[in-house]
């Protein structure tokens, strides 16, 4: 008899579930809306029933799975998400409340850290036993994974990959700090660039690509710089010399196998890629052998958070 | 019968060796100059004659020595230095040659990641498993560790904590990066700050406390400070508010329960934590609970590196 596994990736907007197999491959998925605000409870029921319908529409019984694993956003710690400001969660032991409901083990992780497990143990990094996720979105997310654990944190707060500092005393950041890496990293902060840019130049392509500033996006800049236009090419250049001054100090200081670049900039392959890998290069130390760590796009997308949460 | 270990320190000017018992306490240590230029064979006999030395002077049967470790500064993998710049170290297997000489087992680590085990073990993070090193001198070095094991890389070059880069495009780097925390935040940075200071202001106290440029050392600027010279507490504010993006942005990825300062910084106490202990706490995230990293100063000085290497 196989069993499996069920990873389910809390956000604020969806809750997306996946039936695994022993493989890490989804067998199964399917995703309901968070509707926010709601209490804790609430999502928990949903969260159990989405669980057994999952099974129902696979056609397996729900006693075929050993173990459910919930990726959330938050500071999390032994099976309580301690907060997590988006859900309105405080002290929320998220992990037992889903076992009561289902009669399951549940693990609990933060979403960030289940997705870059994920891309360790079925996308990107597979076959590895140190990757460190970057993820870029809204903000810049992400997880260290080392010696194939997640570092948590001695108080379940580490992984924090957007909020290191690059540039002290630099753009202020929501978290109260200045300088961060997704201050200048993160898809909001590429479009912000973009926007000013297109400001600051009224005789840029960019114009042609997005008649008005509500048409930017993160791939506008990529666009432009495709088309030759010069004040594009600044944005991504700086953007690009941004991404790896973070990355190399991911580099200097933990020397992983794979840094996985992840989020919708991703798409552009090589063409963040290779001028990436190029300035890192030139600012890092190669260790053992001119051995350096591989730094590519992140393959498995959304599927990442619930392939890690099962895991 | 009580049994023994060695750690060996080796570095560019000094091998130190001492004989550590079961609870991390150096019975005896002794010092020996490293008279480079030499060859790795050379300095392999002058290490394994150290030891002996050390157990006929501890009264100690060299039967009793169950192990020998050796802390040595470069890129380390696998019992191997794969370079060592300052020791004209290349793929040198120093464990292998220093065990054929000695007949018993030989480790190796880097030596800065061996003084943050030693301050894990027997210094500042005693009872503790997770314990960042930040040590300020002529750079700055380090080392990490994490679930009581040292993050080395895959390749051997983790734990550069002093190339972390804190300004995108700052000062230039004997590496050959820009902006790496030890161009700021060096014993060595600390003087050169010193000396602008007091070139651009001839009014300054320091010129009291150094009456020439090249009286200035590490304390100077404190010293300023203390006598309340303005210049000279810019130069120190400056000097903690780098030193806060530092281990900031190490406390963001990892959140250790300890951060040591090391160095001859670390000797002026409560003038560098307790500004420094604010201003990280003004840019970090608290972890479960509330809980954060402990910043202290290192408690082992020299000591440390024997200590880790002998674990």
């Amino acid at each position: 008899m196989s069993t499996y596994r069920i990873g389910v990736d809390l956000g604020g907007t969806n809750i997306a579930a996946g039936l695994v197999d022993e493989n890490y491959c989804i067998l199964k998925k399917k995703s309901i809306k968070t509707n926010l605000p709601r209490t804790a409870e609430a999502i928990c029921e949903d969260i159990a029933a989405l669980c057994r319908t999952l099974c129902d529409e696979a056609n397996i019984a729900f006693d075929n799975i050993a173990h459910i694993g919930i990726g959330s956003p938050g500071i999390i710690c032994r099976g309580v998400v301690n907060s997590a400001a988006n859900l309105g969660f405080h002290n929320t032991p998220l992990a037992d409340m889903v076992a009561k409901l289902t009669g399951k083990p549940v693990s609990l992780k933060n979403d960030g850290n289940a997705a870059a497990l994920g891309e360790l143990v079925a996308g990107c990094g597979k076959g590895k036993s140190s990757l460190i996720a970057v993820t870029i979105g809204t903000g810049v997310g992400g997880g260290v994974i080392l010696n194939n654990t997640i570092i948590e944190g001695f108080n379940g707060a580490a992984g924090e990959v957007g909020h290191i500092i690059i540039e002290a005393g630099g753009r202020p950041c929501g978290c109260g700090a200045r300088g961060c890496f997704e201050t200048y990293c993160s898809a909001s902060a590429l479009i912000r660039d973009t926007k000013e840019a297109m400001i600051a130049h009224p005789e840029s392509a960019l114009h042609t690509l997005a008649p008005t500033l509500d048409d930017v996006n993160g791939k506008t800049a990529f666009d432009g710089m495709r088309l030759g236009d010069e004040t594009a090419t600044a944005v991504v250049d700086h953007f690009i010399n941004m991404l790896a001054v973070g990355v190399s100090s991911l580099i200097q200081l933990l020397q992983p196998e794979i840094i996985c670049i992840g989020g919708g900039v991703a798409a552009e392959g090589d063409y963040l890629l290779l001028p990436l890998r190029e300035k890192v290069v030139a600012q890092t130390l190669a260790g053992a052998d001119g051995m350096r760590t591989t730094i590519v796009c992140a393959t498995l997308g959304n599927d990442a958070g619930i392939i890690g949460a099962a895991v």
